[in-house]
């Protein structure tokens, strides 16, 4: 998906709160936002979303000397969710058709976003997990049932932290060998690394691996050969969240989208309202 | 009031806005957004965000050639409220405390405002008239009261067009030999000019004259000097909208500020919840 303009007063809003996250030095933030803003000016864009994001997360860390702000953040969100695992893994196995349930409960998990929004605590997810179970869902669960039965490899693109314990729920619903869980290589938002797969138990349940980016996202220029060869060789790919949309929805390879449609220019890019939750499918190619 | 950092991106999703209500030209929608950009890299942001506004209306109005953008638009919320200008009236006099009544309207007439949101209609406007009426606002009408009572001369800054009918109903209720209404010299966003105030029957009922500035608020050494000897003369000033308030809240001149808090940072600035209606005086001056 290319940048829309609406994407830059948006991708300047994350700006200004990741930065403010990253340091309290006022002239930090001024430092950053006015090389932001000169990066925003000359950016193409028919590039997606994430790579102005990515170079803005560059940034912030440069000037702030910060290489991880989320790290905090990160754990706590990987805490709440194992907290709310035991429950929600009743839920799937109790469930009529877990797997549905385990999809609904994935796409739920992408809510935890910092990208998207700052203001997030356990009764905005707890709000969330009871919308999924029940809201009618943009796309086909069946489809994707199918997909995986007849794939012999997937490789299943992981988004934030917290959002991973959820994503553990699915994947142990699913034949779990024949999955490759992949994660961004460094640190950036709250995005999830190889060290939160092992604070979540998700690392010795399924082969995990990084994708050497530091996107927001999956820009596959900008990814490690390691990385390709498992895109390139999976039979289908399971994207979550956002970032990922927005970097491979144009990409030459079959691909199931499950992600919250938070911001109005993704849900225009689906044909959808905002706050519908996705399982979206390139199946035609 | 200085340019705060949220105030940047909400400048740009302005930008957006107004530049696609000026042309359907994508390629001025980039070139108007990128040079938008760099400004805002290099602006002085204990400069008031009225002034980066005014800079970005003219770089729309000079990549469109379209020097008046909003023309239709001003004349659709002139009419409006012009049609509902008999109803409000009879509010007014049947009132037990006629002026406080059309304090209130003069400030719910503020909500109609293209710079914090395009997406208005009627119903909008009337939900809008009905709160008002019945809200708790902060601030003190008595003082208001008080201050017109004891002043020989008033200058009332208009803001936008479909409002100044409401700040019509307010005058009528006020002594308005003592008053002088105050508009933009020249056209910027929804904002009303002199024509305006002739078509809402403003013009024949109160000495009318315009402050010789392309801003969207009050920015004193951008306003003629004749605009300046009313503004020193005044016993104090009556300025409505948030242009208005972010241009003159240092001001060092008696001023009521009458206004919706549409946005958290001017909230934030004035210590109020988001979209309260506010008669704030800074009467220790």
């Amino acid at each position: 998906m290319k940048t829309y303009y609406e994407c830059i007063p948006c991708l300047l809003r994350q700006t200004v709160d990741a930065v403010r996250f990253a340091s309290d030095d006022p002239k930090i933030h001024e430092a950053v936002l006015r090389e932001v803003l000169k990066l925003a000016a000359d950016m193409d864009l028919r590039q997606t979303p994430p790579m102005m994001a990515r170079n803005i997360h560059r940034t912030i860390r440069r000037y702030s000397g910060n290489d991880d702000p989320y790290l905090q953040v990160k754990q706590d969100f990987n805490r709440m969710a194992l907290n709310l695992y035991p429950d929600l893994k009743k839920r799937v196995t109790q469930s009529p058709d877990p797997v549905s349930t385990a999809v609904r409960l994935a796409i739920a998990g992408n809510m935890i976003d910092f990208g998207a929004r700052r203001d997030m605590d356990q009764d905005f997810v707890l709000a969330g997990i009871q919308n999924a179970l029940t809201c009618d869902l943009v796309g086909d669960i069946q489809a994707f049932k199918n997909a995986v039965n007849r794939a012999d490899r997937i490789l299943y693109l992981g988004d934030n932290t917290g959002e991973i314990v959820f994503d553990r729920l699915l994947i142990e619903t699913l034949p779990s060998d024949k999955i490759i869980f992949a994660v961004r290589g460094y640190p950036v938002l709250n995005d999830a690394t190889i060290e939160d797969t092992k604070e979540v138990g998700l690392f010795n349940i399924v082969k995990v691996i990084d994708n050497g980016s530091d996107a927001p996202g999956t820009i596959l220029e900008d990814c490690s050969p390691e990385f390709a060869e498992h895109f390139n060789a999976a039979d289908f790919v399971i994207a979550k969240g956002q970032g990922n949309y927005e970097t491979l929805s144009d990409a030459d390879k079959r691909i199931f989208f499950l992600l919250q449609a938070k911001c109005p220019v993704i849900a225009a890019d689906i044909g959808c309202e905002v706050g519908r939750l996705i399982v979206k499918t390139n199946a035609e190619r």
